[in-house]
């Protein structure tokens, strides 16, 4: 049996060897993930973004306790991908968190991955989407990407997901964390956690505030959408997407099943408005041009040699060739 | 006379034409870019990245104002680059805070420059390259890059910068921001900014405890330099640097003085320890990457064709082709 046959079979170790080989970007690792490509586009992916201290880790563990035992319906296969692209200092933080895992441990529909920031953060993005394919090839349901909201690169890894929930909590400052990175637009659902603790309607209440800045960018992202004569406020009102605010305590798992029910909502509404379709083809896109673009690179720097390059470099460094000359020198090779 | 002799000259006007010229991305601003690439290198680029609330701008316009009637010698050309990459809601506050520049309006030797964002934040870090290579080129002695301090991305702008000063203030929450950020590894300078606050000493003992955690960074660092057997204590006191924590007040202008100092100290020990150079070299290989990647890829969609790429992206969303097939398939075109 190949790899990509004993991945498909769920078998862990095929699993778990697959998630080495596309991490540490062996070739052989991109050449199973194609060959389980035509298996991928089923599962859900979630987005779980938020600071240090909203407990989102907890709230993530208790979601995917929640989906293995569902009040009703059948269990569904859950994979959490840890993403910590912060600094070194913190570099163990994920894992860390991991060790409060006994609810789950020795569940095999629960996969529970860390990833840590390997060089460029645009490449965590990639090696985020290729392991999240590798899951869904493998058969799980819902795949959770949880990631620190803290800048830039979390919301490029957050457009990964169909569905991205931002998660505060009261007491961390007067500023809602989520604002500095803009990272609000691109909620579909937020989440005060810690709900039992004071403060709690104060955060939920700047969250409303915030959510009315933000239902301009809503209008904006409306106009995307062609405006012919057929459509109307009932159109509109299926493509518009409010945010809902959910309130938990991950602690006890308080409003865990609501929150839950939010994010299959979501699901439903983003199929029934053809945006599961929109967003699978943006995240295959943006995966095609990394793919492209770094290709290109590489082939360039191969094609003009270290020396070359260098030479140019010298060149730029003495102000004898400008820029835009040291790239058409280079270009012309 | 050309726009880059009027540039040369120092006609106001001229550079703010070329200012816009270079924003906007237009193939003429990159053309006279390039005229003036000769001239540039003799800037010192200081870094001022901090959070909301830290009084940042105000430091920045106390410091301009300073190398402008300095107690002693003679004043210097001062420009202030603004970037603001958050998100669209605060995309107006830098301006806002330009309002309050009043002790420097009408000064010629003071050039103040908001950028916001637009498009990508690579693509930002690329434009606000350039554009302090318009006030290297017109004689600008020292160029203030300002960011917020929120993210990946703004540690790529400070990384344009000769100097990084991080700053810092009393009653911003529990913990120093600039840790989220993994900013402080590249901090050449500290600032306790808003000194006069109660809970100052906490906020410096804080950023004292959290270097002393940076050092073995700083020694990872020391370790790119060769180890010839010349090298003895000595050398190696005169390489690293670290980086001093300054107190001041924006407000009354308290401790900018010895700001600018320990700004000037740095740029000194960068010439005399070769990192001067090194920046510069990192600065133009960064800067010409981008540009030949941008370029590579630009060719690359023309050479394809828009018909072409979106019968591959069919193929990848409908599964019947590969990444890794659809990249071949292109490249092979």
């Amino acid at each position: 049996m190949s790899l990509a046959e004993s991945v498909l079979a769920g078998e862990p170790l095929a699993l778990a060897r697959l998630l080495t080989q596309v991490e540490n970007e062996l070739p052989e690792g991109r050449l199973t993930l194609d060959e389980l490509f035509p298996h991928t586009g089923n599962a859900h992916l979630v987005g779980i973004t938020g600071g240090t201290g909203t407990g989102k880790s907890s709230l993530v563990n208790r979601l995917a306790l929640h989906y293995r035992k569902p009040p009703e319906g059948t269990p569904r296969k859950v994979a959490i991908v840890a993403v910590d692209p912060s600094s070194p200092f913190t570099g163990g933080a994920v894992l860390g968190d991991r060790v409060r895992m006994g609810d789950l441990s020795g569940d095999s529909g629960v996969f529970i991955r860390s990833m840590a920031s390997r060089g460029s953060l645009g490449g965590l993005a990639q090696t985020t989407a290729a392991v999240t394919q590798v899951f869904d090839a493998a058969g799980y349901d819902i795949i959770f990407i949880e990631t620190v909201g803290a800048g830039q690169s979390e919301v490029e890894i957050a457009r990964l997901a169909h569905t991205t929930v931002v998660v505060e909590a009261p007491g961390l400052g007067d500023d809602i964390q989520a604002i500095k990175a803009g990272i609000l637009e691109i909620a579909d659902i937020l989440v005060v956690n810690k709900a039992d603790l004071a403060g709690a309607d104060k955060t939920e209440r700047a969250l409303k505030t915030m959510l009315g800045l933000a239902h301009p960018v809503k209008k904006n992202f409306l106009s995307h959408y062609p405006a012919n004569s057929g459509a109307d406020r009932e159109v509109e009102a299926a493509i518009v997407w409010l945010p809902p605010i959910q309130r938990t305590v991950a602690l006890d798992g308080r409003g865990v099943a609501e929150l839950a029910d939010a994010i299959d909502h979501h699901a439903a509404h983003l199929k029934d408005s053809r945006e599961w379709s929109r967003r699978d083809r943006l995240r295959l896109e943006f995966e095609l041009e990394a793919m492209l673009t770094h290709t290109l690179w590489e082939e360039f720097r191969a094609r003009v040699g270290d020396d070359r390059y260098a030479e140019v470099m010298d060149g730029l460094i003495e102000r004898r060739l400008a820029p835009g000359e040291a790239l058409k020198t280079l270009l012309k090779d």
